[in-house]
């Protein structure tokens, strides 16, 4: 029985059925491992370290659309907003293993470290080198000096494709664990949710909010805000949130950063497309400069209302490394 | 005043400032014309037969983010599902004249029809080599034999890939205009609508429809449907839609075609890789062969529910030409 007026057909079998689309899709570069919820790129690449993440479903093109060259080599992916389980986040670390050990980047959510702090110890039990890095940008959810508390969201994005372009070079896993930790360091993320996404599942909705109210510092499966507010103008919107990530972090004149505006779901792009407009007029009149943004939607959370906006001050090899051609579905032209 | 929970700023101003945030994201390959309202890549190629298509706003990323090297060279976009006025398309004909001639792309609808075709008319009194070709795909909004009488709608986007690229082999312009027309007559496609957009300037619905139905058949403005039906579970509408599409064509047995899954704003890339999933069983079924199928979204209307699905048969030619490289932003990872 449906209980929404999503194109799904059995709730139970929504996760699997998406595998099987994706997997038709993409046949020429995606493939599914027989025995785990991973998903592999089809010729793996010898001799570097192999880049992981587990996720849950509900957000693509996250995680399974960002599998491929310069960008993540499996993903474990879980049920709708569940993590996946450890074994398969072993599954996905013991196919990206060709050598050189594994990076496991992780999301800063409770059910995400649990299961991949088990995977990598029985991994490591296996006496295969790997890492875990946590990855948290959203500065909504704990204060300045707290960092390591907070959640992570959609500046995470940022991390997949850097730490995967840069593994592709050939770096030691020390190394490209240094790297994931810099990207991480180096961004911030805050959101505002406008209209309430919906369970594909049940049909309820994931959160109430009033007719001409927004919230500003919700996280990735509508955890509660920091901050309710009148719905005001794009630009306003836009300004407010951009000011509070570069009083964050901070980010100074002269620095280089990319932006994500990342759509939650169901915000259109003439919307995204003007707040980044605004974004863009903050950031010149903070004389810090903006390079290759990615203006799309990458970390859903169903057909939600809003935007993610996050910054990564980046330098020269950074840059390089976000420019990198990829084969990954779910990445933008830049 | 804002009437929506869209994020914009004055409504009056909705498109200039998306344009504005469009320029600043992708400064390195797009720019505007000083003098009319029309987005051209920054670079264009001499002794090609240049692309141009006209069309509203409001269904982005069509067709700004279309305009990259092997698709369109220039397009001149209108206010919020609007035409663009003739002068527009005019300036997008002269700047996209390159010493080959023009070819005009237009998607059948009657704003689009007579504002072309007045621009086509000042270039030739101008002695420019220019053609108009008028795209026709819904099946839903005339009966078969009365092809010519169709609306424009999703299955348009083959064309500006395919034509784009053929352009850019040195096709003369009577060459481009007759792949326009091969791409056209082997294109079909039908739209299913859940749930209604919203403008973004009355904040008013676009159409209504009960809590337990779904319309096949509408077109891209919300036009009326064809077939008001009962929500029923993915796999069935697509069953319906694809047999459809099918039936009117035909495609037959041993044929290849390029399957589009084009979601109209909302809805999620899980149930456009579910429904994908079930069109790929019927045309396994039928024999068809599916080639790079595009699944996304391409042309919107704001953050309607619902999904439009194209076919369109190919051949090794065609095939090349979906395939190839392109910097246009709106243009999926094959």
């Amino acid at each position: 029985m449906i209980k929404t007026k999503k194109f799904i057909n059995n709730p139970d079998e929504i996760v699997p059925e998406m595998i099987e689309g994706l997997l038709k899709a993409y046949p020429d570069r995606l493939r599914k491992l027989e025995n785990g919820n991973v998903i592999a790129k089809q010729n793996m690449t010898e001799g570097k370290v192999g880049v992981v993440i587990g996720n849950g479903s509900g957000h693509e093109p996250a995680c399974i659309e960002f599998v491929g060259n310069n960008m993540l080599d499996c993903n474990a992916y879980g049920g709708l907003f569940a993590a996946p389980g450890p074994y398969n986040i072993y599954d996905a670390i013991l196919e990206a293993e060709q050598g050189a050990g594994v990076i496991v980047l992780i999301s800063n959510h409770a059910g995400d470290i649990l299961n991949s702090k088990m995977a990598i110890d029985m991994a490591e039990d296996e006496d295969i080198n790997v890492q875990g890095v946590v990855l948290y940008d959203d500065i909504a959810s704990a204060p300045k000096g707290e960092e390591s508390e907070r959640r992570g969201t959609a500046g995470t994005f940022f991390s997949y494709k850097i730490v995967g372009s840069y593994a592709s070079m050939g770096h030691t896993l020390a190394e490209v664990a240094k790297m994931a930790e810099k990207v991480r360091d180096n961004t911030r993320t805050l959101t505002v949710a406008s209209i309430p996404g919906t369970s594909p599942i049940t049909g309820e909705k994931m959160f109430e909010i009033n007719n001409d109210e927004i919230e500003i510092g919700m996280g990735v499966h509508g955890e509660s805000a920091a901050h309710t507010m009148k719905m005001v103008g794009a630009s306003e919107v836009a300004k407010i949130m951009s000011k509070k990530l570069i009083e964050d972090k901070p980010y100074v004149k002269g620095d280089e950063v990319i932006v994500l505006v990342n759509g939650l779901g169901q915000t259109t792009l003439m919307e995204k497309l003007i707040f980044f407009n605004a974004v863009e007029e903050v950031l010149t009149s903070e004389v810090i400069k903006i390079y290759k943004p990615a203006i799309g939607d990458f970390i859903t959370t169903q057909e939600m209302g809003g935007i993610a906006l996050a910054f990564c001050k980046v330098d020269e090899e950074m840059k390089k490394m976000w420019a990198k051609e990829t084969d990954a579905p779910g990445f933008p032209r830049l």
